[in-house]
């Protein structure tokens, strides 16, 4: 691979490719590198520091029992936690139904019209919520009206979010009325202390937002939605919430699919990942992500969100979960979830202590003067955490794994003789005393045959391998995606968060419980902090998008600080990704873009002129480095001169970290601050399209301005904001937690010099990948000595215009070679960017050069003629087995189509299968289908049936 | 579905099917059923009463590393533990390959020619190995000389095996010499005590085989063969071990696969399974299993052995473990065993320590004159177990988990400083001085290719997955496997077998470290008992056919021991499964036949007049209830009594439990002793041919004749044979330990309740079959009330007799339509018998009922006519992916080929595409091939690369 590239050793490519002024040659002070088997010993004896308690502290966070079945093969396959986001449908049709699916049960049992695809956590939908109903609100306010029985953490999320926009934030008792003028209001569905009213005060909410020209929104609760009347029917425009008590572990917090449902009218604001259904060449129906005009990659600054990743494979698990138990079996469950809390406030009242609401789905709250901590710290004695509210209340949640024996040591902590009467498990008759009769749910729900027909596990097992057996994962082929980091994820590094002692953890638990969590974090963050230079690091943003959104948070709080609130201006190069400029709003600053030059690099003559233009007003520039066209610009050192010379603060985006990790370090070379992408550079699988982590790291100046988090947010129930001067961002204090442990892992296996070595062999691969391709297609950009970072970019644009040939049509073309394709028209439309990372052999790098270089024949045949393009396979691609069965008048033959290149590289036995065909994205966002068809319409479709 | 039967209720079905006189309508005494969370706490706390120490006691058995790639992808993924056993080659490619990595990787580091794909473990592959000698040697003696070397167990296993078939076991050192005649020889390879002596010693046995017309068998440890010459390269015959090592957890015992090898000529007498290459349809290579004339099934009691069970999964993981680290890499980690143990002995002898022998691989034998269980007392005190031969000597045996921190601790443990010389863990000059130059190893080993291209764990994952991708399992439909039970493995019983704490137990660990593991065997055995209605259970034979050898020779013990030696003969119905003859053979007993009558019953006439006939000498008699017809049949109380009243004893073959578990028991309607096979009716999975476990259940006056086990062997290094009236029949004493969890999990889970309401369901579902098929198939055999019992066989043969359409066509073209076949002209030819089992959905059922009917239709087309057979898609089934995009000139279309039954029931999207078109078996009987192709084949290859 070297020689193909000209150079003698990996030290003297990585020194050619790297500018010497960046370049940081001194070792990365990280512990030595041990073997998966001594970092599976660490890690356990990290998860030994772990309590795992009995988990009855509430808060939007509730155990819950994950189907093994959908454990081991969904959360523990390859083929499902090592996929991309799919934005190749046709080769993501299984993740795409199980989106669906959970779409589905999100609007069914919301009984909203719509829904997406999950959002990052129930806070952070708050916000999105908030957004949503600013811009779809008729009203001229900027006042947004809280709930009082929100959840403290996410008054502290909105808090912070809404202050950086210009929001105000109206926290009150709902009881008491609203303001005269509001553009939206945000209720808690069963409220934070378990309240739940009746049906006539949630409906006079909608009726007075509606009066009023604002929209209503209603955190809901899923579980108690299946007893409960659902949102859509007391009048909300909006649904937000969590989806983690649907079988996705508690993991201190993290990663749990949120989610959003809106009435139809709103789904074109809809932030985030939405899937519909669209058809396919044949006309067959085919899902694919939906109406992505509103995205951040495409409508950047004026993007109706900041989000890029979801939280796909905990909405995977969610879904799965309601497909599991079908309507019948979330109802049973929720049903003696009630029960059980029925029965505890009946026996705490029975018993002399004061039981504070009449109406609550699972949470007792207790009002025990004076006792509240005396009773906490009885429970936890029987291992059992509860709500410490004040010095006055304790709050009491059940959940699936509650038990009448739990239940039992519950009443003993209130002082309560174990043999009062025990509170009964079974399901109550559907009258309870403690649910208020109004807002008895009636009518069906997730009548939807998918959530009918996998009741045994045999049947879910042979779904869910179904679903998979549609998909390209790594566990395939290499995904050669640019910016995207698609390496291995070792299974050394994803087995822990399977351990209990890692899994059952609440995010609010005391400290004492999560001792080998906070080591871990502690560890991981210091690490990250030694390899990017900088002074500290938050691991709270669960995203790369939060990450961004906190670094620039910090930005504008530091400004503030230091007297300088005017300094509004982000600078953005024009090649920059979507979200910077998504984010750079969200933080309350304003774009302003500066151009790149015909290299594309920053055009430092642009970016004087820019500076200087708005001089006092600037507050920070954003660059990924990296750039986003795969080049180490020599100009770095220079731009960040020129705007620290100006004021303004450096955000170097380290989505593309993996070219830098152990060569240089942002820190050091002019950033004030980066976030990473633990799902790229730092081995945390893609899972389909998240989740992701997106620590934030900056130098000491900053550090006073990283997230905060009111904490203990459980003995307060606190609705006076955050504590610091920049709250939280999530609703986690360290977000996705339980997923870090696949980071630390990774460090830790590989020491500073493996790290180094990592990113030199990355650095390698892409070179070689551009020096094999360059005949044949043009690389775009290169830097020094003609060489690429760790990616290069792919110019199609000249063969289009001479052939019609697109990208579009190489990248469905690759899939008959059996690849992923690569990064298509981003960060310049008409190209493919490839980013092979240092996880792929050289077999593979030939196998996926070999079938770019077949295709360019095949070009040249569509070229000179032999192939109309219309008819050619590049512009039929993929092609699926189903086509071969039919009439056949293509000018090619069949074995051309599904077995190309017959110099071997193709093999029927290990030939991938895609399981539709071209899908027309068009036709999706006109028909705008997100749910799964109704029941009647099964009953003439051919796909219910396994093979 | 009991509509269609004609009942109106479960329990009138059953009624109506199960004759009232072995009925027993108690409640099973078990307890209560327990939910999946609350069954996996108990086993974790069950696992918790384990003490995974540091094992060093070796004796066979060492700890090692699954590459956590390789457990999660094979051990723990569905695709490769339900799949079972590869009768029907065309959609078991992937796993039949992988045993063929397995024969390839034990012929290349043996030396030998050709090696099997694996036997139950060390020392029932010695007996193999005997068994073998004895059926190829010239020699007329009846001795076989055992090594004193040899492993304890082993002896013991031999003792037991041989004294039942009259063979003469020598144990003597061989350094003393060979006795005059004898018909074979084995030699353990290191030794017991970790003794390696010189080539020439090991050459010279050989030589005085050959002199004797005897044989040589070599018993090898397979890591050590990576350095010191191989067997066959010394004049070994044969060369038997264990490859547990290889990646397969200790797990107090197993399972692990054995291995055996032979040289150019003997591979028609080897026993059990072998896989070879042939060619399909096209013409193309293809694997399926060889020579199955040699088995039990197809010789009974002419067979060259009793095996019927391979140990599959664990093959695939030692398979997996060679081919992700080469020859390379395992030659890495022997040089590194060897140089610690090495640095060990340094130590010992610098220390003033006497090291015993000069030679040796992984395993240092110390001189401690009286002090030796005060040495291992201090090493059990420092967590590491070491191996008490005597009062005077410890055995410390290395392994690839061994660190120099832990010998620093075994240091210790003799007295010595720990700062003595740090045994070093590097692997030291090619000439150590503690291996025999003379046994260096020189010449490549594993050069095939598939050892040298999967060395990431990227590639490893995808080869795992494509091999897998070619298979059909229970992951991807149902398999209707009559007599073989094909049922749900639930994920809950699966999960504990990967816990540290049930996979690091030395068999020999001592029993205040496996108080959890005694614990759940005693209850399993118990609750075994109770559902059998025997006293006592044995878990020690690890599979089917060990129990049934344990059984019979219960019974041969029980005779001698009431002074009746001459009872001798083994009735067995002609219906019986072929291993009921093998096995009786190898009890030492003379088979003969009873009749069965038209209706597949034992023919009471022909029973009377045998039992008279045989009077004084008869033995048993062993039949299969329900039947191997698929029967309950009403003479069994009949049977029992006249053969108790001439004085043998009534074996009752428990294969088809699956039909009584819960409705009778067989220790009450007449049966002396049982065995059971828990891959069947207690959920552990089939694992693509195994392990699996086989108890045997006995009444009170057979008990004293239960399996014993020499304990504790790593104290007595005893070579005097067994201490109980039945030596051990397998190498540990629970056998195939770790997958216990497995059945304690489902009975725990079940309760008494629970298992029989499935055993009603699955007579109720091959009832459902047998009805909705009878009018389309005739069913061959009914018991009363024209019902079946779990089973059905479907009768061909007229149809066969008409159109020419064989069973083996029905079956191949059941993969079209997406199935597994059913079982093969078992017990009748002609014929195929369905076992849906209690698992399938009643749309799983309808699917497989409405593929027959469908199959049913192209027959007519056939005999109509309208198809001739031989271009009948019947007759070319299964139909390739790879054959649609040729040409086609058959007088049916594509999509009838590959999506056939255009009602729905095939769809596209979850087509399996078997790999290749049907393959000639006896090409490949004619043409043996057994090894991967050497590397210069794979040049013109082209499947070597994924796609």
């Amino acid at each position: 691979m070297l020689a193909e590239c000209g150079y003698s050793s990996l030290d003297a490519l990585v020194d050619a490719a790297v500018p010497a002024a960046i370049r940081d040659r001194s070792d990365l002070k990280l512990p030595p590198a041990v073997s998966e088997v001594e970092a599976t010993a660490e890690l356990r004896a990290l998860a030994a520091k772990n309590r795992p308690m009995t988990q009855m502290i509430g808060l939007g966070f509730y155990d819950t029992v994950t189907p093994p079945v959908i454990r081991r093969n969904v959360l523990e396959s390859p083929a499902w936690y090592t996929a991309y986001t799919p934005y190749q449908p046709e080769i993501s049709q299984g993740r795409l139904e199980a989106l669906l699916n959970f779409q589905t049960m999100v609007s069914s049992l919301t009984g909203l019209d719509i829904a997406n695809a999950s959002l990052l956590d129930e806070s952070t939908a708050v916000v999105e919520a908030i957004l949503l109903m600013r811009r779809a609100s008729k009203a001229r306010s900027r006042r947004v009206v809280l709930d009082a029985e929100c959840l403290p953490q996410t008054v502290a999320v909105v808090r912070t979010r809404a202050e950086a926009v210009g929001i105000e934030v109206d926290v009150r008792d709902l009881a008491a009325g609203l303001p005269e003028e509001f553009f939206g209001v945000v209720v808690q569905y069963p409220g934070a202390s378990g309240l739940v009213r009746d049906k006539d005060f949630y409906s006079a909410i909608g009726h007075a937002a509606q009066a009023a020209g604002a929209l209503y929104t209603v955190a809901a609760d899923l579980l108690a939605l299946t007893l409960a009347a659902p949102p859509g029917e007391f009048g909300a425009d909006v649904a937000v919430g969590t989806t983690q008590r649907f079988g996705v572990p508690l993991g201190y917090g993290g990663p749990h699919a949120g989610y959003i449902a809106v009435r139809s009218g709103l789904e074109r604001s809809l932030p985030g990942r939405l899937v519909g259904v669209s058809v396919d060449a044949d006309g067959n129906p085919a899902y694919r992500l939906a109406l992505q005009t509103r995205e951040q990659h495409i409508r950047r600054e004026k993007a109706t969100s900041n989000i890029c990743t979801a939280q796909v494979l905990p909405a995977v698990l969610a879904a799965m979960y309601a497909v599991y138990h079908g309507p019948d079996g979330l109802r049973r469950i929720a049903g003696r979830v009630h029960a059980l809390a029925a029965g505890l406030a009946t026996a705490l009242r029975e018993g002399g202590v004061e039981v504070v609401h009449e109406g609550f789905f699972d949470t007792v709250l207790a009002r025990v003067p004076g006792r509240a901590g005396q009773v906490v710290d009885a429970a936890r004695r029987a291992g059992i955490n509860l709500g410490r509210v004040d010095a006055d209340h304790v709050r009491v949640a059940c959940d699936e794994v509650t038990t009448p024996a739990v239940l039992g040591s519950v009443l003993a902590a209130f002082g309560l003789s174990p043999d009062a009467e025990s509170p009964d498990a079974e399901p109550g008759p559907a009258g309870s005393p403690w649910l208020p009769a109004s807002l008895a749910r009636t009518g069906d729900y997730l009548t939807h045959e998918v959530f009918h027909t996998h009741r045994s596990e045999t049947a879910m097992l042979r779904y869910l391998r179904r679903l998979s057996d549609q998909d390209y994962a790594l566990d395939r082929g290499m995904i050669p995606l640019g910016s995207c980091t698609m390496k291995l994820n070792a299974t050394t590094e994803m087995e822990p968060i399977s351990w209990p002692a890692f899994a059952g953890l609440h995010p609010f638990a005391p400290a004492e419980d999560v001792a080998g969590y906070r080591e871990l974090i502690e560890q991981l963050a210091g690490w990250l902090a030694e390899v990017t230079g900088y002074d500290q690091v938050s691991l709270q943003p669960n995203a790369g998008s939060q990450g961004e959104l906190a670094g620039l948070l910090a930005i504008r709080a530091y400004h503030r600080a230091n007297g300088e609130p005017q300094r509004d201006v982000c600078l953005i190069p024009s090649s920059a990704h979507g979200t910077n400029a998504a984010s750079a709003v969200l933080a309350g600053m304003r774009v302003v873009v500066v151009a790149c030059n015909s290299d594309g690099d920053v055009d430092l003559a642009d970016l004087k002129s820019k500076v200087a233009e708005h001089g006092e007003t600037l507050a920070a520039i954003m660059v990924t480095y990296p750039s986003t066209h795969g080049v180490y610009e020599t100009g770095i050192g220079e731009i960040a001169r020129l705007v620290h010379e100006a004021g303004g603060q450096v955000y170097v985006d380290g989505a593309n970290f993996n070219a830098l990790l152990g060569l240089a370090r942002p820190g050091e070379f002019g950033g004030d601050v980066s976030h990473l992408n633990l799902h790229k550079t730092f081995c945390i699988p893609h899972g389909g399209g998240g989740p992701g982590v997106g620590p934030v790291a900056v130098r000491a100046h900053l550090a006073p301005y990283l997230p905060g988090h009111p904490q203990p947010l459980q003995a307060t129930h606190s609705t006076d904001g955050t504590d610091g001067p920049v709250g939280p961002i999530a609703s986690a204090p360290f977000g996705s937690a339980s997923i870090l442990p696949i980071s630390w892992a990774y460090v830790r296996m590989m020491s500073g010099a493996g790290l180094t070595r990592a990113t030199q062999v990355a650095v390698l691969a892409a070179n070689y990948v551009a020096a094999r391709l360059s005949p044949h297609y043009p690389v775009l950009y290169t830097g020094r000595g003609g060489l690429v970072a760790h990616e290069c970019v792919l110019d199609l644009r000249g063969l289009t215009k001479r052939t019609g040939v697109t990208v579009e049509d190489v990248a469905k073309r690759l899939v008959d070679y059996g690849f992923h394709a690569p990064t298509m028209s981003f960060p310049v439309a008409g190209t493919l960017m490839v980013e092979p990372t240092e996880s792929e052999d050289t077999a593979e790098l030939d196998r996926f050069c070999d079938a770019m270089i077949a295709i360019r024949r095949e070009i040249e045949e569509v070229a000179e003629g032999r192939w109309p393009l219309e008819r050619s396979p590049l512009r039929n691609a993929p092609h699926t087995a189903q086509m071969l069965v039919g009439d056949w008048d293509l000018p090619y033959d069949r074995a051309t189509a599904v077995y190309p290149a017959d110099d071997g590289r193709v093999s029927p036995k290990g030939k991938y299968w895609p399981p539709v065909r071209r899908i027309e994205g068009a036709y999706g966002d006109r028909n705008l289908v997100c749910s799964c068809p109704p029941v009647t319409e099964y009953a003439a479709d051919t796909s219910r049936s396994g093979s």
